[in-house]
């Protein structure tokens, strides 16, 4: 390539309901181009106290250590994990999808001794089962994914919050799917560290990962005997930039700290629980037109995310041609199955500004179409009428 | 605070002339608001492709592991650091300023033996010394700032990198500051390492990292016999997704991407050599008008980099009022002085697309104004007429 022949930057359109990115909002996309000012500046230090206040109210927490790490939420997952565990820390790890495993994989290279307690995919964990494990292992962190990206399933937390608060262990909550599209409980869960993305139901470019810590946390953290791994993740550090005191650590990411700022005005502009009740409503309807084309959920039954529906591939459909035609005839993009889901599931995401009836109705006419193409015939009529019924029922 | 009550994303409008972030090209605030795709989405990966290639570019490099991580410069130090340091290995640290130190300390976070070399802040190592050291300290990874933003100094690297590769010793390198201010030459110095920032000399926003590994490098940590501590930085990872197989690892980070791809596009349209000369330039023009209100250069005579400045404050002079007097009369943002050099330095950035005319002179008023209110009296006549006559003498 000779030097700097690059073409001009035009992206297509896509309409994103994969796993994330999901669909930004407008509002959030014309923040990111705002202009750029300094990471000490005073009206960016109001801006990252809003912002805090925003994630509090959105985490549903009071925990004054709530912040957004300045990358993407893997990045959140590793950096609750190296603060709260020292080399040769009992950790619990619940796995049962990806996201678990890599939890696991991130806390071992952190020095932890992990214990593993495995469900099937797309099964959530019981506070009976978490008790035993707890009692077996008798863990420094207890660490759970609250929405498994990789099986749609719902993993409730507040009784096993309770089974765990039972003894000293601390709770890891995983929420990087669940934020914004299921009611979060920070502080009535007590739950005492989490993370999230905002590439999810926040409706915003991938870039931050929001996390919280509660108080217990962060005494644990401050009695540490080593020094954190990582100097980027250290919350010692990080504290006194988002503290008070303002000590420069590193130049934060000013123009993905408007996105994520006027991704939270979005939400608290519709409210928390429209905002849940949305994500629900048009799960609602993408199920009814699923069902109507034979495809089934993945998850477990009762605990399936409303914003990420894993579904079976129905039988003799070509996994990898029919996405790549919704991607390249209709521009929608929806997720291939990961690991043990891998060719046999897909993941159609209804996140944030994605969860809407513009997209449920654009998809299902979509996928029909492109099935009927393979030869599929359904025994249930069309799926967008069955959508639109769900619509019409509640209007 | 009352739930979502943050009011509407205003930032003011500055002129960004401190140690980063600098002024935003327009044409990469406009990339950065265009549509999200997938991070899978066939024309993110050109995008990909080609900004490896224009990465390449810059860093006069053919390395094929070149590539953006996925957070601020900082954690480009910690991703070369964690992937060339196992446990034990001796690191040889050179420590003139705040950059050096915080090498120090991350590297001994992943567990190095760390020896550092120190010089005073603002003087830069010779090759002589550096092979003394290396002969007694006999290091695996020997690390140097090219671009010191807290005191301005230039410390070649050319002889340097002879010095190490005289021994088996990695040579890591901190272009943070330096990569698209002044030459960086990767593969012509033999450098095995290299990190820098978006928020610099690359006229973009802070959000990514851009590192290359030398193939001899990646031979070192593909042998390596423990995990990388990190996971989100880990190359082993990195290269299964920015390499052909396209695996998944963490969501990258879209929209920043954009704008670092629009940001090398508009590097490469100006040229290598006219963006480095440019910057000389108006370092000239800085440094003339500074002389004639009688303020001189922290660094070592030789070695001071045209686009960071870092000044001695004129005796007398109020360094936050006068700082803050510029920030809210004039929207100019000027650095403090870090460290050893609180209170003493200012640091005038000159950086990617504020390395300009328009900003020289603009500060120069302002400065002059500001400087003669508190009672500063000039010798040698208009700051703005000296750097005017610079600029004038080459047009």
């Amino acid at each position: 390539m000779v030097m700097g022949n690059a073409p001009p930057l035009n992206p297509p359109v896509r309409t994103l309901m994969g796993p994330g990115p999901s669909d930004v909002h407008p509002r959030v996309l014309q923040a990111m181009s705002k202009g750029t000012i300094g990471h000490l500046d005073p009206y960016y230090l109001q801006v990252m106290d809003r912002m805090q206040q925003m994630l509090r109210d959105l985490f549903r927490t009071q925990n004054r250590m709530t912040l957004a790490i300045s990358a993407t939420g893997s990045a959140g997952m590793e950096a609750t994990v190296v603060n709260l565990v020292e080399p040769g820390d009992p950790v619990l790890v619940c796995v049962n999808g990806v996201f678990g495993m890599r939890m696991a994989d991130v806390a071992t290279r952190a020095g932890a001794v992990v214990t593993q307690i495995q469900r099937p995919w797309g099964q959530v964990f019981t506070a009976d089962e978490m008790h035993q494990a707890i009692e077996r292992v008798k863990p420094k962190v207890v660490g759970i994914v609250m929405a498994e990206t990789s099986t749609g399933a719902w993993q409730p937390i507040e009784e096993i919050a309770r089974v765990v608060h039972q003894t000293d262990a601390l709770l890891l909550v995983d929420a990087v799917t669940a934020l914004g599209g299921i009611p979060v409980e920070v502080d009535a869960w007590q739950v005492d560290a989490i993370y999230a993305g905002t590439q999810k139901c926040l409706s915003c470019p991938p870039g931050l990962a929001p996390v919280s810590f509660s108080d217990r946390a962060l005494e644990v953290i401050f009695q540490r005997k080593t020094k954190v791994q990582s100097w980027y993740l250290d919350i010692h550090l990080l504290a006194n930039y988002w503290g008070t005191d303002r000590v420069y650590h590193h130049t934060a990411p000013i123009n993905m700290t408007y996105g994520l700022y006027e991704a939270l005005r979005v939400i608290f502009d519709e409210g928390l629980e429209a905002c849940f009740a949305r994500h629900v409503q048009n799960h609602r309807a993408l199920r009814a037109g699923l069902e109507a084309l034979g495809i089934g959920y993945a998850a477990q039954e009762g605990h399936q995310l409303p914003m990420l529906n894993a579904v079976w591939i129905p039988d003799g459909v070509d996994d990898a041609g029919t996405r790549s035609a919704l991607l390249q005839r209709f521009g929608i993009e929806i997720g291939a199955g990961l690991g043990d889901f891998k060719g046999k599931v897909w993941r159609i995401g209804l996140m944030g500004y994605a969860s809407r009836a513009a997209n449920v109705l654009f998809f299902l006419s979509a996928l029909e179409q492109l099935l009927a193409e393979q030869g599929h015939r359904f025994q249930h009529g069309s799926s967008v009428a069955a959508a639109n019924a769900v619509y019409a029922a509640s209007a």
